[in-house]
């Protein structure tokens, strides 16, 4: 194979990327004779499956971020560069970033992945996304400002659109974010504004497909939609978001909706980096890999997470988008490394299947664990230990807890705080993410 | 007095400020006979004397700020609008904001302070000031930002201007900041930055007068100085800024030293608003006042806390720029106008004094309690639990005990994160704050 040794005897792997997947493979890698160097835009490691509380003023942003450096304090073998990478040249083995090139001899891309408008460049500019901790409190703002300004509008048009909010997407970050939205309004915001009428607030939940919660179980759908629409949340599926200019949304059923909050969670794109050749990339801007996680192709790049698309006869389309893919594939990536490197063959890939879950609402969740399904109570203790226990961090899962039992008990939310506010005239594509 | 009624028969109290003295004359006037209205720029009140916490990444932001509208939550004679006060007319008993004109029967402004460049565009520009949210969000960021430029700058003047932090004005804020950055310098940096040689680190603590703590007592300044001392901070008295260009500053001492850092503590000065005669205001921009707050010349406005002067035979620049004293003013004030509107007499404001504390690390604080002056870890505590119950809210307080528990036994920070890079050229004079 092609590889150009650094200067010291141990191989150099670069990661880029410090999610889900970055993190463990670097992990695993401790104590061994690698070199691990791990870049990444942020200093932070970002637990993505609780932005959705960010957004909606139920923890606070530090909470659900971890310091990258922290992760690997003591790893000798580490190395951690905050920086944007441009551009891999697999000619070179180097990668372009903002303070340089960088050589590698192996190279895995954990990039993960970011919002999919589809190609639409008014959906990309007038909706609100919420895959990082910038875009959630954007997010987090806009709603409060909205509220605000709602509060002292005349125009009943203007108002309407003020409290209209509109979801777009009704996988598990939709679903949260609908059901989270709806608990503020009926717990929170009518004590917050006592002079704004809160049954003026209407929560949509648009979606494409025939249910909610696509990838779970028929049950689950099935319980999750009724939930929702219990606690208010007005849902309609199967209907596609024809055009938003920012005040109007027009669906495919005919609804013309105005509405100053357009929420986007309506799907996600793999990450990909300048000078991965154009015909690795497949169906949801992934890259090919086969069963050992290399990019076709190419004897020295990885590519791990939601940004890699390993087809297997059980997952046609590549694994599924989600945190344990992308933790098992980095954990089993390391593993196979240290055997390459030792001249051994690497081992394929499977994907464990812990099942999947999705929360609504205080003791409402809904649970898929193989054939077995429940919701309620019960299911919504498993969802927050599972997410506690998943949060890096003892701090951050303290806070998480404290905040988690202070809303249980107070039906409130801590951090409803405009502390930047959002401004979409302001913001460019350069900022509105960091 | 001139006084314009509103439509209902109650008297309507607008207080432009949530401060500690905003917030504690609506408390006051709860289930009074009067209309109660705050206006405020941003939609929280904002925990001051922990900022420089922040800033060091030892808590998060969310947890010193408390949603403005939650204090009041329930009390019935109280609204609140998010909004920026652009002008004062007495003259029609309006004041002019970006939601249009509001009137008043009495006004109460409770604007606080903001930092004090004294008139140098320079310093404004390239110092680092520390009065809000957003600020010490920026400092943390820029903090961080330079620590990785270090990492990766090969020139030794540039690196050691990257590392060189300055701190100008030794008032409780900047020891307290000095001590957090060294700190943080100590026990936390170099495990972040095994790389880096953090004796290259150093923090500078530069102050006009002859010592730091100014308004204690001598005990005190000496007990901070030295315990500042025996940390690593480089101390200078009786030393000026001549210039900072942004890489260099120029001290009176003759002094040059390389920074990128330089923090600004040095002084605030009264926000007053337009529509206030300039004979009124005095030292520090602030607005004079007779013994009840009432700003001299007027009949029906108020002013409290920082951006007043109430010159008394103790006090004879006025009272000290501090929460009790904006908090006794808040109180007493609101007791006077209910006797004003009542036709009684008003009586004269008194300060109960009930001391002043500084933090200069872990078990390190001084305390002076009239003549009793202690420091040590007994001192810490009184610092801990005073800070600890002012702030408000429960779950602010659980949070913030939950990450200095944590921090005392880990010696760690939590929130070490670059969540919104600082930019200083993206930054204009509008946004820097928000």
């Amino acid at each position: 194979m092609t590889k150009t040794l650094s200067s010291t005897a141990f191989p150099k792997i670069v990661i880029i990327g410090g999610g889900f997947g970055g993190i463990e493979i670097a992990k695993k890698l401790k104590g061994k004779e690698v070199k691990v160097l791990m870049l990444d835009r942020h200093n932070y490691h970002t637990f993505q499956p609780l932005l959705y509380q960010v957004a909606t003023g139920g923890l606070e942003a530090d909470s659900i971020a971890f310091p990258l450096r922290k992760i690997f304090k003591g790893q000798k073998n580490f190395t951690f560069r905050n920086t944007e990478v441009k551009q891999i040249v697999p000619e070179r083995n180097v990668v372009v970033t903002s303070i340089g090139e960088i050589s590698y001899d192996y190279l895995v891309l954990a990039t993960g992945s970011d919002t999919n408008f589809f190609g639409s460049k008014e959906l990309e500019h007038y909706t609100m996304p919420m895959k990082t901790i910038p875009e959630a409190l954007n997010l987090r703002s806009m709603i409060l400002q909205n509220l605000e300004e709602a509060l002292i509008e005349k125009d009943p048009v203007k108002k309407a659109g003020l409290l209209n909010f509109v979801i777009v997407g009704g996988g598990p970050t939709g679903v949260e974010l609908a059901g989270s939205l709806c608990e503020l309004r009926n717990h929170v915001l009518q004590k917050d504004y006592p002079e704004l009428d809160m049954s003026l607030m209407n929560i949509y939940l648009i979606e494409g497909s025939p249910a909610v919660l696509g990838p779970m179980s028929e049950k689950s759908q099935h319980d999750a939609r009724e939930v929702l629409e219990t606690m208010g949340v007005k849902v309609f599926t199967q209907t596609r978001v024809l055009s938003y200019d920012g005040d109007k949304l027009s669906v495919s059923d005919g609804q013309e909706i105005y509405s100053e909050n357009v929420l986007w969670s309506a799907g996600v794109m793999g990450e990909v980096i300048d000078g991965i050749p154009k015909d690795k990339i497949v169906r949801g801007n992934r890259i090919t890999v086969d069963e050992t996680n290399k990019v076709t192709g190419f004897d020295n790049i990885y590519a791990i997470g939601d940004v890699a698309s390993m087809v297997m006869s059980e997952y046609p389309q590549g694994h599924p988008g989600v945190a344990p893919v992308a933790q098992q594939q980095g954990r089993h990536l390391a593993k196979n490394l240290l055997k390459i490197i030792n001249n051994q063959q690497p081992e394929p890939f499977e994907y464990f299947d812990k099942g999947s879950m999705a929360t609504i609402g205080r003791n409402r969740a809904v649970v898929d664990l193989g054939k077995v399904h429940f919701k309620g109570i019960f299911a919504w203790f498993i969802w927050m230990f599972v997410h506690l226990m998943t949060l890096v961090g003892f701090r951050n899962k303290a806070v998480v807890f404290v905040n988690w039992i202070w809303s249980y008990f107070s039906y409130d939310r801590g951090t409803r705080l405009i502390i930047r506010p959002f401004n979409r005239k302001l913001m460019t594509e350069d900022t509105k993410n960091k």
